[in-house]
């Protein structure tokens, strides 16, 4: 059976159209049923003529990027909340939003529910660190305080998906910290290496913030403050960056025709960079397969999400993480 | 009289040559007065012929970059060492060093010890966010778990730095969290949040990571490991960009002349990134005046630390810090 993969059209700063263009790349060009999630008169209106006839699950309200937690509650019929409501009755295999991350969590844990022995979900997210290899960073925001078991069950978590989703034997995980030697860091990361230093995955040790770019590890394990930390760090110096490169190419007609000659070559840098291009970040361990692309995405990145969805129902993820939370325990209790 | 700078000939990476430069330079364009800290034998050889007459301090041993954190204890006579002597005895006013950060901060904890009421001292890097704007970041690594109440002696003590060195009129403080709301953050953040919203500073509330490069704030407040995580994160991805850069400028002709013609341009972002360009970062909170500049500067940011340094004489920051040591206690007690 083909996996059915809910989409939220609400989602993203682009509006439906742009959701639904990679809607239907995905059903054209993927094997998956793609369900469209929103207003009704919303996804009719946006799916293009002889576009392939979706189905299209109406979701009267919307919650905006900027709507505070609490509209999870206050807006049951919105689109964030009817994906979970397809994923809980079986109707969907899958749900993808470009929407509001942190309602996304709490719509997810709400209506899904943790997996039983996970003690907290984590947003796994996957970047380039090269022309062939890529890291599994978590966790990326879904949680502002952790605790060493968080980490280490993240460290397992993120392993498996390397490994089942991505075919990358052995997944190399490192610790993200202030420093390579294994004292090196907070008394949060310093526990978590101890841990997993007793653990049977191939813990490689502590690697820095700035090897992260250069394919320092298959999956690289922190806390959602550092992680939410990093990923604005880049944004931020990749913005200025070519912000200031574009200011500098309409400053004379040379650096003008300079720039024209290197485009080429500094787009592939920028979408290094740039975290809107993949498929988003996936949300593990919730009883679920929830994916949440950036704000900014576009239909390819909508796309890349619906594909990465579909990959994880597939190799059944949810079925590895469970084992995961049934083998690696968060074991001080205090979940 | 003109402030007695001394100098860590031994520290960083290029050698003693390229520190001497530096020195050289600020004894002739700066109202100062230079010592050299280190191996007369190898201060001497680097003097150029009609350098002014430096004064050597001998010390014969030295800190090398990767040596552990004992080495300050095993090494009494290294440079490092002997300069915090020199603050100590009063033969100097200011330290200037290139050398390991860590041994630096241990040393000057162990013999020049934390001004009375400070729980923490914080590493604090001003750096440029825009044409004429500077932000200073601390802590950026001198203690990697802190408490609320030290991060609000951070704040304290960047504004007056940003206010006495810099000539900023109430200097906006901000802190560096996950989300601009007051509510965003992990606990440390949210507390500190709180604590500062109620104190006299000019407190603008949280400030994201992504939004620094853009001169969000005068003085960013952070916990040691994020301004690490942050820093590393800065770094890595320059270096990854700037690399490619290279690589693609390499690649046709075409290309190498289009990177001449935006090379002035590209060299200014770069700079801008560069943290080893700036004067290095200010040990605030020991009992003395103590630079530590990056491993990589050259003459030009040695002597950009040492014009820092004799600014920090100059303006009586140790009596101010004191001033604030003072007035904001470490309130919980648990300095």
């Amino acid at each position: 059976m083909k996996p059915r993969i809910a989409v939220d059209v609400m989602g993203g700063d682009h509006g439906p159209a742009e959701v639904i263009e990679g809607c239907v790349m995905a059903a054209r060009d993927l094997d998956v049923e793609v369900l469209l999630v929103g207003r009704e008169a919303d996804a009719r209106a946006a799916l293009a003529e002889g576009a392939p006839a979706l189905r299209i699950v109406h979701a009267p309200d919307v919650i905006a990027m900027d709507d505070p937690i609490e509209a999870v509650k206050a807006k049951p019929d919105a689109s964030i909340n009817a994906g979970m409501g397809l994923l809980r009755n079986g109707e969907a295999d899958a749900f993808v939003t470009a929407g509001n991350t942190g309602a996304t969590l709490t719509a997810a844990l709400l209506r899904l529910g943790r997996i039983p022995g996970i003690a907290r979900p984590a947003l796994g997210m996957v970047v380039a660190t090269g022309e062939e290899s890529l890291t599994l960073l978590l966790d990326m925001g879904a949680n502002a305080d952790s605790r060493p078991a968080h980490l280490v069950q993240y460290a397992h978590m993120g392993a498996a998906v390397m490994e089942r989703m991505h075919g990358i034997a052995s997944p190399r995980v490192g610790l993200v910290s202030i420093g390579e030697e294994d004292s090196k860091g907070n008394q949060l990361t310093i526990e978590v290496n101890r841990a997993l230093r007793a653990s049977d995955l191939n813990f490689i040790g502590n690697v820095e913030a700035g090897q992260l770019p250069r394919y320092a590890a298959d999956v690289a394990v922190m806390d959602g403050f550092t992680g939410n930390i990093i990923i604005k760090t880049v944004e931020g110096v990749s913005e200025l960056f070519f912000g200031e490169l574009r200011r500098a190419v309409r400053m004379t007609p040379w650096n003008l025709a300079a720039g024209l000659v290197l485009r080429s070559e500094l787009r592939k840098s920028q979408r290094r960079l740039d975290y809107a291009e993949y498929g988003g970040a996936q949300l593990l361990g919730v009883e679920g397969v929830v994916f949440v692309a950036h704000g900014r995405s576009d239909a390819r990145a909508i796309l890349g999400g619906i594909r990465a969805a579909a990959e994880a129902v597939r190799t059944d993820m949810l079925a590895h993480l469970r084992d995961i939370a049934a083998r690696v325990p968060a074991r001080d209790g205090r979940a």
